[in-house]
């Protein structure tokens, strides 16, 4: 096999506070041949994602750190060119972590299969691991028909899908999000009883957003699928009632800042409320992925469950794309087309 | 029957922060009879607790405030006087809610029946409510054995008994309070693997409490039980491991503040560890006070289980018992004996 070259992106410096450009390079790499059994593959879509950005820091936590002057990974959908394991054939599509780069080469056990009878990009989507995290939120902390439930970037990747399964389930649904598009998105393709701009509201310009939230859910809440964290974490702990319950998913409002920022000063309503408050990594979930695409593609051929996506054109725009979910300009699951 | 009058502390007006002797009053108030049953209980101990603190503000909550101009609730031991009750008698021992006065009158409904065959004061201490708010808060999170579990405010009232019945568990045990004696007291009488003095350390007067923590835990913690909130919170939130679980039990650290206090800077722990974190409001395990009394009881009259408290004599010292709490005065459970 002649040598193969695959552009790839690195991660070249680390980034302090919001990354920019100069932090990433794309990079021209030559493909190592694997010794036994390996498949390759060229990716169709990447996905970026919020996550990454805590990847980029160097600091242990749940998934190792970047390193330096190496391809980032990321989840990815594509297409088998060549195979020499048994399980997988040419024009194969499969799911894998080996994301950021546009052609690459895996052991058969690195690799998911799925089908063709869908779009592809929507197992990075709806049926895929951002869908699975607004899956498992839910049973998290047991989300039941009569819930109000409030999520709050409500129109990205995961927000989007936990409303929509959270009106399945027959909930009363509320959602946040950072545009008057994003609220009309959410009220009509994904059935939320109720959505509100954060960033401004047209009629009460000096609303807060405790006030605004009150306002959206008069009666309070009982659970809080959290995306964002910060101040509306805070309005979160106010409008929750006895009992409630937040599912601590992400933190996106506090990614990017280089220092730590103050919790929220209302905490103790933990105590006074008796409130379950549940950390959420999805990889402890993978072990359920079969039940998951059982229930939600089901859901989804039926054309109860829509998958919303922003695309985004050419690896050489996948670090615009990435930067572009800390200024909100996805609607749903932002993923890169490769050309 | 004459007119029979009692002394009370009634609250006169609301405190500002830390509460003043201001705020209170002593006062001589004539017993109203009540109409069918009724029996006239003397009050031998009564409680005092950081919680009334909460009830002192005209917020809503999960217990309503103190009326200002009437006696307050909370905790007490007493003897039946007189009974025109079937289910007392004169010379049994209750406890009440009737806390804060000298007599008092009451419905059969309103008392609880305890045996004389134990000190009475213990029934506001390690058998009453504060020992049942120790064993809620480990049933809570399902505290097991092998786990590492750190308490703060640990040679309190709930801290002491948490730890002690954390060791019959067959716990690793961690406890942090206010001074040396109350640290020997947890090491030497409360059987804790580990305590140290929060607020100042003998070899390393500089250190954090994060870094104090971290040098008493050196292989993390699996279960924190908080009592006081603020920066203990913080440290333990770097402390706890994966899948850790927090019981949010008190806040003493911010009762007395008058503006709320930012929260622990560090709570995206929550998801990145998987934290379980669960607010506990001891009314709520009333129902299993059955459970709690066989159990912790057992414990008690065996021997493995010590009531710890720091009595102050006479109801005009009850505020500045109650006050003290503030300070770190007890050891154990603070209670006010009657002369």
């Amino acid at each position: 096999m002649p040598d193969l070259i695959s552009r790839e992106i690195q991660l070249v410096s680390r980034p302090q506070g919001l990354p920019t450009a100069a932090n990433f390079a794309l990079v021209e790499a030559k493909l190592e041949l694997l010794k036994d059994e390996w498949v390759l593959v060229r990716n169709l879509y990447l996905s970026v994602d919020p996550y990454m950005r805590g990847r980029m820091n160097d600091l242990p936590s749940y998934v190792p750190p970047f390193e330096l002057g190496k391809a980032m990974d990321g989840g990815a959908v594509g297409e088998v060119i060549e195979s020499h394991a048994e399980k997988f054939k040419p024009g194969d599509l499969v799911t894998s972590n080996f994301g950021w780069r546009e052609y690459f080469m895996a052991t058969p056990q690195q690799l998911h299969p799925v089908s063709r009878e869908i779009e592809p990009s929507i197992y990075l989507g709806a049926l895929g691991i951002t869908g699975l995290t607004a899956w498992a939120g839910l049973n998290l902390v047991d989300v039941q028909a009569g819930d109000i439930v409030f999520i709050s970037g409500a129109a990205g990747a995961v927000g989007n899908v936990a409303g929509q399964l959270a009106k399945l389930r027959g909930c009363e649904v509320i959602g946040s999000a950072g545009s008057p598009e994003k609220v009309e998105f959410l009220e009509q393709d994904c059935g939320f009883d109720v959505a509100f701009d954060y960033k401004h509201d047209p009629l009460i310009p000096t609303i807060s957003l405790a006030e605004r939230l009150h306002l959206a859910a008069l009666n309070g809440i009982d659970v809080y699928f959290d995306n964002v964290g910060g101040e509306m974490l805070e309005a979160a702990l106010s409008a929750l009632r006895v009992n409630g319950r937040i599912i601590a998913c992400g933190g996106i409002s506090g990614y990017n800042t280089a220092m730590p920022q103050p919790g929220p000063s209302n905490l103790f309503n933990i105590t006074t409320k008796r409130l379950t408050m549940k950390g959420l990594i999805v990889s402890d979930w993978l072990g359920h992925h079969a039940e998951f695409e059982r229930e939600v593609g089901d859901y989804f051929r039926d054309g109860k469950l829509k998958n919303k996506q922003t695309v985004v054109v050419g690896i050489d725009k996948a670090v615009s794309a990435f930067l572009g979910l800390f200024k909100g300009e996805n609607i749903g699951k932002m993923v890169v087309k490769l050309e």
